[in-house]
């Protein structure tokens, strides 16, 4: 096991975008959009949630290099009446691409509108039937020369 | 927005179990088998992040409280050709419950698979076009008084 | 150099209330009352700062004992055409107070006001001549027995 | 919400002084001029606190890029019987400026000393009536093309 | 792999010490002795590196259980021309013994004594021919019951 | 105390390569060797735990500077049958050198070592009367121009 020797490689401008959804009631859904969820504006705090989280990467994913981020941008859209979803963009000058960061940003940002939304979503009996992240992948990579 | 108050709630034994999974190429799920992954040992690698950011959880989602959690175990699994299953389960004494630490300890060990996989995933541009995490959900929650 | 040694104390439900302000240009303070600020919602991302950082307090303050906080409230008002003012509510069942978690929390909501509002502030010289934070203090302790 | 892209911009040597101060009891600074002072040396430890929370901005302040400090110097001064004036000088060749790295250090140097002096600023029913942090303040920026 | 399921251990004081030590030149303890090490207070600066470390204990060492430490005391002394000794005392109300939060103390602190050093310790081609750690171990473990 | 100014010195790529070992009882070795340790496979997540401690140095060591590590490697061998040699490898392009880091790998890991073997050097009281961490130390450290 070894974090890559990637000391020849040079720094050019370096982006990546991923995505991920999060399944939850129509009726939570609908108190988001009423902005009506008791702990408060999910879109804000899970956009800051993955914004935070992007920079934690390298201690977060154990082989992953520190990176000096230029760039992050955390977007959130309901895309029906029962899913969100999360678009993370990421960028540095850096001698290593900047997917797990963009991937680890949509993680927490959803893992966050789960957190704010639990009490909506648990059953009776404290079970989530119907919660479900799912959709996590990388949409674009680029490399600036 | 608030970090909800449970300063009236009684500690009890609280346990979650989460899980979620990787999709990747059948030709990478073939070495991973094999242990021929350059970066080392796929599943070690993956529970022990896992794990770790179970720990992390109350600094990576802004309104958990942090929880002295008494157990916490992270297990991995190739469920077909090209799919791994990752299974967490945590457990504490805690005035709150423990599903946002093993789905983020599932969360973890997901993208650190794929953190170690990508030379195997990305295709000539540098995309993925197979890499999908999906899946994750809370399979149980129980709190025993 | 020590860290008092509270083994023999017993847990009791602590809380505590501090406050502080920051002084910024009437112009600025307009800009946050229209929700106009380029960087975002000031008050949801100061508040979730505030949060996060009061619960990595024994982190930052050397000598502080990591405490399961319970609660944690952080709220912010505008007083008067140049001044913000932010309250932080923290309780834990511990050993030892909570007033360095709520002056923590303060002070890391008041240090985001300011990194939101930069550009704003800045002269042309790239100088602060209005930006001031002062009157950070603990309004409040209580021990409930 | 975003945190501002600067992968356009240029590293060039930035540097930014800040400064505070707190207010004790004549008796605490007493304490503190004669090293007297229970929990340790007050200076060395609100200095090297100040250091370490300079390095923690960006986890810290959620919209600050990871910068590669080159220096952080903190330092205190006793003024009159009842202040302490703490100033942080922090340097980095970056694309964006390091005040908030500063007044990081400063507001945490001047927690610490709270904190270091606790027992002596306490009244009998635990309140703090004279304990107060004010006049936070960026005294200097500059960037050296 | 498993951070071990402690749920069912009944919460009582725990105290572990440890110690271990580090060779310098003599010429270099003899600079700390005269408090001329240019990099600061010497044994100030390790001792709360020690205590700062033994609450990052769960952070650093995967399997380790995050524990409510109640008491950190890290102590320095030269024990001849050449060592100087560190010793680290923790304790806590907790599931598990706390030795290993002592040893990272410990550890942590010698490498700080290292750190502050290193200028005085390097050779013409900057190795360290005489600057060595050793002599890690725990001193005693209690559970008072 | 200074984390000392080094914005003048030049980005150079600098190694480092640090060593330490740790004594066990011989039926330990015995079970590392035999992959039978209860906690899992210590080799590895011996390994994960150096090579996230070394990116997390400038937290654990108060005047280091962060730096933007190109390559972390630690490898563990048995070198007879009460030893375990640790070493570690850093390389940066950095504005001072890499060897703190390669020293908090090797101690990391060791004491990582320690905490997976526990249950089996205690003695009935407990205590350890056989692990010990020593010869820890700076094997090679390079600047290349």
């Amino acid at each position: 096991m070894t974090m890559v020797d990637v000391s020849g490689k040079r720094d050019v401008l370096r982006a990546a975008v991923a995505k991920g959804r999060i399944q939850l009631k129509p009726a939570t859904i609908h108190l988001i959009k009423e902005q009506k969820i008791a702990k408060g504006d999910v879109f804000s705090l899970s956009r800051v949630a993955g914004i935070l989280s992007a920079k934690k990467t390298s201690d977060i994913i154990p082989l992953c290099h520190p990176l000096p981020l230029s760039a992050v941008d955390v977007s959130l859209r309901i895309v029906d009446e029962s899913h969100i979803e999360v678009n993370a963009e990421v960028k540095a000058l850096a001698k290593t691409g900047v997917e797990m960061e963009a991937l680890v940003a949509v993680s927490t940002a959803l893992l966050t509108i789960w957190d704010m939304t639990k009490q909506y979503e648990k059953d009776p009996e404290g079970q989530y039937p119907t919660t479900l992240i799912d959709g996590i992948q990388v949409t674009r990579k680029v490399k600036r020369e």
